[in-house]
């Protein structure tokens, strides 16, 4: 092997999304020599086909949805929105899946950028095969971190051989408006792009096996999201499954999916979002007597415990505690901070909440769903705390009467819960569910993480007339009840 | 005295504005019959010439100004707002000024309402007014609470008599748009109104001694207001003074100003707005040996300590511990805990934070200002904390690299800055400027009133993209500098 096929670094990262750049900032930034393998764009999934572009499509579908229904300026709207617009608008958000900004931060933090594919061969062994050149073999002092993330989960489709059908990457990358547009699923992407579509002009059918949108939230988040998208003309078809499903073909190209019940549905493109599989499955997981394909289970230093030795970790999406670019890059910034300690020789801090536990993850994962209303929720649902058998106290608020609120919004709707844990009076979870509550979230992740006693919350004034107020209407919800 | 024209209650309180309704509702829900007394509309100065109906003017404007900066939407708004539409609205946010629903309110609580103009007597005693009928005396078998609020601080202004000048009520009740409307002044109410009426279609000139907006917020978010408020076509003068005014009379009846560079300006309207005074003048402060026209100075369970016996309380603006409507109504709610516990013979819990002391005043009082941008902002400003020789760790961030805000408009501008505790190493003040920052405010007020230690906010994750993700910017600037 030539001396320039051999590097050895400190770190070795694969994958440049979101958690391999701030797991490798944070090493690098600790003087660990850390080098990154990226076999498509720098900046990873976010940045190109997911939180970056669907953002880009959903923000002024939401924006345009509240100017048409603020008196004064529904008026001013004269004009649908301007679809092409709002492309051109999504490819630039989306840095015109141009990655040279973010190559150049990664040169800005000192990490060197191997493009190409990596697989694990051995204990700290890395192979990249590169596009242009000879395969490159890493070493790492310390350790290997696998950031690789998530890909579509495709399902089993009769006829899926003809369907080309749209993934999450076509969905928000496509350059036209499909007149009619099928989705399958019920999650977050399929009800964002759902969302999206309808505004920008597609016809939607929105097909699901669950009984309901977003299975993950609270139920009544999902019904006031389900009502404005039936409102917005979409078509939303519950405990149905498709049974065949074919590409015409010919020159109108259309697809065809026959339903569970027998109906049929014609639509221009068909959206599989029915879930996410790990993106392992030809990493090298077999060298280190791992199964490629599955999701990789670490403890809360983000240390795989399966593999010998505290070399190889795993973080963001792949790890699945929480698949959301926000949780990978705190993932992150905890993962470096492990790692850095122990290439020191120190001594972790296991204490929860400490700076080498990602605690948060068990605790508090936030998520903002940019739908029309918004659905941001932290910490617990009902759900799950009824399966987790923790008893919660469950306090309800319709937003819609909260002052601020309805000056957001004259005919606004909304509904916000809090779970409160009985005995050591904290907040545990929160779901708000309305137009502009995105940014009210902190708030509430804040107060998970802080422990706050419930007593002590009293004394955090919401401003008046803002939408935090529901805040104040929860508590009292609460005090009230108890007496 | 004929029997009817005496009456005895637990708790009178004066002035049904937001602090004396909150009052009425904490003592009548802890079993104390409560009377509330008021010479105007019931619901005060907030329902319907101040928080509601500036906001009924704002909104429309700001959400018209967001949407015509938002691709693909801003092409959609053919024409301008509807200033007719947004002043109907705004009659609408304010009950048309009737108050029979609030009225309504306060008989469901169980608290008796007397119409009429309110003077303590004595201790224990108020005589009330009433407009068609023999004067009332009151006797409180426990605390008379003043909740008599502020009135606008008019300047002395040569040429007043003739002026007809706009107060903050003018302001926010005008049925017309003027083409030329003075603003004098420089605080909250003359940087909103200048903002509303200017989006409206006012051409507005705004004059102030000071030699910036907002002088009580941090100067970085009071020159982002005064950017786009000349943007917007406003002509903005600093450390200037008027001279000379007076109202020109005859058909077109247009004010006339001398300013103390020299200068004229000739304006269809002149709102005042240079402060605020107490409406102390004339609820007979004298017979308890007080002094009218001056603020009520209370100790933090709201009790007047000038006045022997714990009998006498002021709530809301009239304390002057922060002319904001939430915060009358926090303080009213820790007033009501104190009324109610004095009168079983409960000891109070004078530890801070405690349900008896209202520490938030002292400590954590947050206000949004709805101009473009929103600049909302709790706790100590870096002036504040110079000014009482705290040491703070000042941190800043620019919210426009924040990837959340530049999906919330593609040219975002926006600053934010926390201060740090560097001993007890928490949050003590935070500032956030920039558009949709008004519900992000309350994850700060969290964090100072929790106390959450800096290492812990760090498990706090802002979703992504939000604009929420300035926390993490602002907490990195603080760990990177600290190396």
């Amino acid at each position: 092997m030539s001396d320039n096929l051999s590097r050895i670094y400190d770190v070795v990262v694969l994958g440049a999304g979101p958690a391999g750049e701030n797991v490798a900032d944070r090493t690098s930034a600790a003087g660990l020599r850390t080098v990154i393998v990226e076999s498509e764009l720098v900046g990873g999934e976010c940045s190109y086909w997911a939180c970056e572009p669907s953002k880009a499509l959903l923000r002024p579908a939401l924006l345009y949805a509240e100017a048409a229904r603020m008196p004064g300026v529904g008026a001013a709207l004269a004009r649908p929105i301007d679809a092409g617009a709002v492309l051109a608008y999504r490819d630039r958000m989306s840095a015109d899946w141009d990655d040279h900004d973010q190559v150049a931060w990664l040169k800005s933090a000192d990490i060197t950028l191997f493009r190409g594919h990596g697989r694990i061969t051995g204990e700290r062994r890395v192979t990249v095969e590169t596009p242009d050149g000879p395969a490159v073999q890493l070493t790492a002092r310390h350790p290997v971190v696998v950031c690789t993330g998530s890909r579509p989960a495709l399902p089993p489709l009769p006829g899926m051989d003809s369907l080309r059908p749209w993934t999450s990457r076509e969905a928000t990358s496509a350059r036209t408006v499909p007149s009619r547009l099928a989705v399958l699923g019920a999650g977050v992407v399929a009800t964002e792009m759902a969302t999206a579509w309808q505004a920008l002009g597609s016809r939607v059918t929105l097909i699901a096996r669950e009984s309901r949108l977003l299975p993950r939230v609270e139920p009544f988040a999902a019904e006031l999201v389900a009502e404005r998208l039936r409102g917005a003309g979409a078509e939303l078809r519950f405990d149905t499954t498709v049974t065949h499903a074919e590409r015409a073909g010919g020159p109108d190209d259309t697809v065809h999916l026959t339903l569970s019940d027998g109906s049929r549905i014609v639509a221009d493109e068909l959206l599989l979002a029915t879930g996410r599989d790990p993106r392992t499955e030809d990493i090298g997981l077999e060298s280190v007597e791992l199964i490629p394909g599955q999701w990789l289970h670490t403890d809360d230093t983000f240390t795989v415990p399966a593999v010998a030795g505290e070399w190889l970790y795993a973080v963001g999406d792949v790890n699945r505690r929480g698949l959301l670019t926000h949780q990978g890059k705190y993932q992150a910034r905890i993962a470096g901070a492990v790692i850095a300690d122990r290439a020191r020789g120190s001594a972790l801090d296991r204490r929860p909440w400490g700076r080498h536990l990602g605690t948060a993850d068990l605790v508090a994962v936030p998520q903002v769903v940019f739908t029309d209303p918004e659905v941001a929720a932290v910490g617990l649902t009902t759900e799950e705390a009824e399966r987790a058998g923790r008893p919660v106290d469950v306090v309800d608020y319709d937003i819609g009467r909260v002052a601020g609120a309805l000056q957001y919004l004259p005919d606004y709707r909304g509904q916000a819960r809090i779970l409160i844990d009985p005995d050591r009076r904290v907040i545990v979870g929160a779901t708000f569910a309305g137009p502009g509550v995105a940014e009210l979230l902190h708030s509430a992740t804040v107060a998970i993480i802080g422990e706050i006693p419930i007593d002590r919350l009293w004394h955090a004034v919401p401003s008046f007339p803002s939408i935090s107020e529901i805040w104040l209407r929860l508590l009292e919800t609460y005090r009230d009840r108890r007496r």
